[in-house]
């Protein structure tokens, strides 16, 4: 007998991994919470049925959330993330010895207690001193934050459906706007461009009604079965190129994805997407 | 009721597309080959149960297996194409004018004959008078050629296992290698870099035991439920990025995904595929 965990996706598409091994089962006030062994990935955390990442593939996402804007940002000693339950992308943030004070703030506490101690792999940094890991909602958190401004705020949601909808509207990048120091970044995950091409559209005009500069990157996640994903990275006035050579060859140095030109490739954009997100009289400048 | 068809990597993978309208099935003496409507990709063509190719996203592969070298190779008058039974691929290399003959060789005459019927969207180019159609052996078909020097040879094969196995051996790359131009240019698809990590590195492999020059080269396929896809360019003496400015210039002019920027980014490898691929003392050069 074989086990087949299945990722289902509007009852379009049907992503099923083998499981060799269920590790945990759990439902919290927020969602059903899995992680199980596979052959191909490795162990994999589903929320909700939705694979959200494994240890086999992790980095790929990981990586190319957080570097693209620590490499960029002019500062970076104060980061926000919100959401990222598994550990991942804190572990990146906190690569950077620049950064003095990470704050989570991921609002189902079972997800990180589930992945602390099912996917140690991924969240090697929890006990890293300069983290605060708070179990609250992440809109209401930034809208009542009254601390320095922040240098980048980074958003690892989930899919916009459910209680994380609200983390892909404008009010929200406009609260993070006013909580950014005036050079500050704000970088989240959009989706798949492809099979989910009209929630990239809108996440992307949402985040553009807010910022100035907001350019959308691609970059592939094996376990997110459509062929590539998409980020946003926005700024008031950051260019995601123009890049602090000395912080990229180090994070080059320990990544297994993101490198120096990887970090240049990412921003080139298929012609479909280019003319999909491009902004009223940009068109010409392709 | 809702039907699927489920595409099976190696019993660790299903992947699923919920089946509007089954429109062709059959059984040639090669394979099975099914034709469908999908919500998600539109008409989806599959051959032994295995995803090829979907007028929804077929532009991703195609464009990016022939572009790279349609627009960097310094001839471009005689192309070869091997398999491609869709004939994308075909019609992706009868859009450049410089092109005076095109032939494909496909061993499964009831393919085509499935994909002219139920695929006119995708093979627009069948009645090009540039082009002529082989139904035989490819490598039996390059093994015998005798006609003047190959400028181009792209093999578009399913997975390397069956009768496609020999395409992706060194001994079908030395034959591709004597019948090209000395100046020619090899390019194949060469499976996912990530889930099917040992065939690709055994691709790279044998095509740089005869090429002195062999980059892969990356771009997602939604279809291919695996974050990504990987081609290699061979040749002996052609710079992949040494690109035919008014070429690519046509070809961005046209295309649904590739441009200028695309061509360059796709070259960019992540740091574990780098470290695979590198050769012996090349792993400073990074």
């Amino acid at each position: 007998m074989s086990l087949w965990f299945y990722d289902t996706y509007q009852d379009e598409t049907h992503f099923g991994l083998r499981v060799t091994k269920s590790l945990y089962h759990g439902r919290s006030e927020y969602q059903a919470i899995d992680i199980f062994e596979t052959d191909l990935f490795g162990k994999v955390l589903a929320l909700d049925g939705v694979f959200q990442t494994s240890v086999g593939d992790e980095y790929y996402y990981h990586e190319m959330l957080v570097h693209p804007a620590l490499t960029t940002a002019p500062r970076v000693r104060n980061v926000l993330v919100i959401g990222g339950g598994d550990g991942g992308t804190v572990r990146e943030v906190l690569s950077y010895p620049e950064v003095e004070r990470v704050t989570m703030v991921e609002i189902d506490r079972m997800v990180v207690e589930a992945c602390r101690e099912h996917l140690p792999e991924i969240g090697r940094a929890w006990d890293d001193p300069r983290l605060t890991v708070l179990f609250e909602d992440g809109i209401a958190h930034i809208e009542q934050y009254q601390g320095e401004p922040l240098d980048v705020i980074i958003v690892d949601g989930p899919d916009p459906v459910g209680p994380a909808a609200g983390l892909f509207e404008s009010s929200f990048y406009r609260t993070c706007r006013k909580q950014l120091f005036e050079s500050g970044v704000l970088v989240l995950q959009s989706e798949s461009p492809h099979i989910m091409r009209e929630d990239f559209c809108r996440i992307v005009r949402n985040v553009r009604a807010v910022f100035p500069r907001a350019r959308p990157y691609l970059s592939p996640v094996p376990i997110y079965a459509s062929g590539g994903w998409s980020f946003v990275f926005a700024s008031d006035a950051v260019d995601p190129l123009a890049v602090d050579e000395e912080r990229s060859r180090r994070a080059s140095g320990h990544c297994r994805y993101y490198n120096r030109e990887i970090h240049d490739a990412v921003f080139a954009l298929p012609n479909e997407i280019r003319a999909l997100v491009s902004r009223p009289g940009e068109a010409e400048r392709r």
